[in-house]
């Protein structure tokens, strides 16, 4: 029989993502609305093995929609990572009466959840990344506005480049996962492209590119750089080097984790974190929401984790059909 | 047998939307890449009966992915409305060898493509509206540009709504259908909102709830009311009335169609477009391209025409549960 | 000799402004630096004359130098244009051991603050209004931010007109000055403008310009309308008759009073606030900070409000040299 | 005796600014209206010697003022450093009937039109460059917008910065002048800024900063950088060395060069424009504009060049007690 779930807890975990602040706000409102008490779980698990928890009411939550970052902030956790970490947190959220706890953050902190599930406590994950890098999900809170922060970024860039006719190289974040580096690609008109899932690097043909493209009279060449292929800084002086094209480097870096959310993702995260209370409140426990075929459903952790996912290829061979 | 295309032609029509030129230059540069020739049509079906119709090359559609508006602009065409006009239509077609068109725009435009491809020219329809009011696909061209441009000017209202006490209500774009001002509903917290799909407008309810928030201590009350519910400053003047709380109608107008289109506007506008190329190259048409569970699609056009959407009934009930 | 200041109130009035809160934040730190406390008066001097009155530390200003609003707020007060508000006003200040307030609002506020100092308080006023029209200062606290939130809306409106080549009469704030409706004329090249100052308003001549203008083929026709010059939207109807241009019009309303500030608005409105807690320091009573010819200054209060300015001559002539 | 002129010039040189378009469109739209001819000189001084001369008609500078870069394009040119460059660029003017010039750029621009003065050319200099280091004015073309954008970008690192309870170092442009790096400061509230002009960069100050601030529960640490004053990225792995507090750093780079015109870019540059014209109309030759004590001015070019300038003392003082 289903676990009566009386008093939820709520956290983040992992890094931030613009849009979690919408989801805490959701997950508050709507516990509060359904007759359920909420704490706020600060610093992630880290907080948690701390007992930094506080009481939210409704009003916690006013004028947070908007934000970016996290109210409850977050942290790394090592110690939540072993048995005795995870058994203590578990303790910690009975002590404090919480049975269910509502988890936004990656993969990793799904791994966090598990553990809470096996030793009783209810839980539920969100899918809290701007990376889009969680395979049991179309969309991931953070995602739509850090690809916007991106895109307006490399439209300034490319203002500049254009005037200089100069080649610029853009590392946007997506360490594991190219899906800010493919949407801006195509979003911007990227002439070039490096991703991690089509890691077949060859500096020789994109300096290729660009001394064909500067023959056809292009005035600009903009090449965006998925983190972690290669070094943005170093890259551009070789191009250089070999082009003879005024080339610079731009890291965009952690200002694509800010910024207040757009509206997809404050109606997303409202949504999601609405439905894991509604989850919550069925008895669900061990499941992550997700956003798959158009609609809003959720998945058993295990399976969820276990899942593939990989660049769509029609957008991979039209963002280079139209950057001709 | 499916006819073989050589040139197309490209035309925006009916109201223009933010994204529209990324679709225009992915009709081109996916048109060329293939080995097609491409004709822009100006000014929708109106400059087709008087025969604006251009060449386009591939730098023709240079630096035009991040603005607003149409390249190819847009009018209204009564005369494409009769069966003269639209054999007229697709004689200037044949006439100017364009034997397959994609058109951008609504439901009104897709029946005028209707009869192109009655009259023998293939034709593949586009949905560009900000309205999201087309029931055949998830997605429009220029919905989510729209949203964001709503949502912003809403959260500056409602800065200084909450410093002076005051009620706002704020119109929106959709006179036949509440997206936006649903989307902005759960997106900017607001505490009433008024949709054509949900028509029981009931002023005293909304006077009612202004006092009772105003009781409870929240320093303001947003009413985002689509367009064609009533009118914004008569009834801004009724609600100060009846609660003695300052109550001030901002309309947002038509800078909710203009402004660089946003990520997602970019990307997908750009996906159809190459769709609809792909779909002529395939030999079809009388299609409608659409974005359905998770996917792009296309539809027969008088199927996608019969199609009917209504308001998602689950974030129809958050929206009132997380602005408590 | 000098009053001796140790405690110090700060209260904004009149229509709030973004920066005013950047304001509240420079007068609080820089008073706490030198050592003075700081009491925050709320709703202006309503507030005041309900003693909603609050001690503020540094860390209560912490994170609120980019919010628009003010976490004062403001409203208007009647009683206190009375001269027994006036006195109750400044009784309650030497109740609460205040002798030095910082009145941040336009000139209304600026004659409570006179009478303040009467009464013995000594008062320094800011400059704080969206409207540029104070006299005694080339810079008011909200300006700069206000006319970027216009300008960005009219290029938004614009892209529209220019795709269906329709004339637009957007409306801003500014009912006795008409500084947002010129400089947007200038930033956005309006075609025409209609401001207070220059009032002479001639529809036959815009119904004219259109005409001319369609003829050399310009695509949209802008006008400006600082509020209070005729009535945007039956404006509109009646243009739309006189030239057959479709013609639409926008009221931008109160978004202009909202939005985080700009970079100019935060610093000056910081440097504004530092400035005003010198003067206190200094002993200076019934004064009001103003930029001037390149500096910070400050005036007597009486000095100031019998200023007179106008519109610069040369951005109204070039403003309409540059839109040909 | 006054030189009349008939047919001008306009050129952008150096590093491109927003509010470049603005000032082009100004100077052509303002010549016409006096009855000049107007040429663009493409790529600056380099393609003046190439004789990259193009005619400029009212049209051709449509829908320009809102763009990021310049039109005319911009390049570096060491020919025109020699006599010899100098001699053969005021010859090819003479050749396509240009007597004056104006030139958009920084004080090397300023030093080649000097040298096309004393050849005969009558030369007028706008200030350009987003750096804000041209001691002859308060202020120049670009300063605005990219102090915004940075300004911008720093706010969104700090959502994250707060979140993770991070020190984050921003570098910002300004190699020679640390006029960004200043508003910035202020404008983020940022604990620490490190300019070229206070240059007494004490790593040992910023870790006891960073130590003090962490014990009084301060949860983020922004320290700002003009680009320079070290290494932003080995500077960041010293300090979490030292502090122990996760340190990242972001370049923001060239995005800080692009994007829209703030209102106050367009309105300043325009007004500029203008004036350049209105000086060459008057005969005057080898002048630079400026902008000085609240007005627009202008100075002869030698004179300009020998000016200084420094940070200004009040606003470095407030800047460190504000972020207390």
């Amino acid at each position: 029989m289903a676990k009566e779930v009386k008093t939820i807890g709520v956290l983040t975990s992992g890094g931030d993502a613009p849009g979690m602040n919408a989801a805490i706000r959701a997950v508050v409102r709507q516990a509060i609305t359904k007759g359920l008490e909420v704490k706020g779980i600060k610093r992630g698990y880290a907080g948690l093995l701390q007992e930094e928890i506080i009481d939210m009411h409704a009003q916690d939550v006013s004028d947070i929609i908007q934000r970016g970052g996290t109210i409850l902030q977050t942290a790394r956790c090592m110690d939540f990572t072993t048995p005795e970490g995870q058994q203590k947190g578990a303790e910690i959220c009975k002590k404090h009466g919480i049975d269910g706890v509502v988890v936004i953050g990656g993969d990793g902190s799904f791994k966090g959840a598990q553990k809470l599930a096996e030793h009783g406590i209810n839980t539920i994950g969100l899918p809290g990344t701007i990376d889009l890098d969680i395979a049991s999900t179309e969309y991931t809170i953070g995602f739509d506005t850090a690809v916007n922060t991106a895109m307006e970024a490399i439209d300034k860039v490319r203002d500049t480049s254009t005037s200089h006719e100069r080649c610029s190289i853009i590392e946007v974040m997506g360490r594991g996962a190219g899906y800010i580096a493919l949407w801006c690609g195509i979003a911007n008109g990227a002439e070039d492209i490096l991703l991690p899932e089509k890691y077949n690097y060859d500096e020789q043909m994109i300096v290729n590119h660009i001394i064909e493209n500067r023959k056809r009279g292009k005035k600009h060449h903009i090449i965006i750089n998925a983190e972690g292929i290669g070094h943005s800084t170093s890259m551009a002086k070789r191009i250089e080097a070999a082009t003879g094209v005024e080339t610079r480097a731009t890291i965009l870096g952690h200002m694509q984790r800010g910024g207040s959310p757009t509206c997809k993702d404050r109606v997303y995260a409202s949504t999601m974190g609405a439905k894991a209370v509604d989850l919550l409140l069925e008895g669900k426990t061990n499941r992550v929401v997700g956003y798959r075929h158009g609609e809003f459903v959720d998945f058993d952790i295990d399976e969820a984790l276990a899942m593939q996912k990989g660049i769509p290829e029609y957008q991979w061979e039209i963002c280079r059909n139209l950057s001709k």
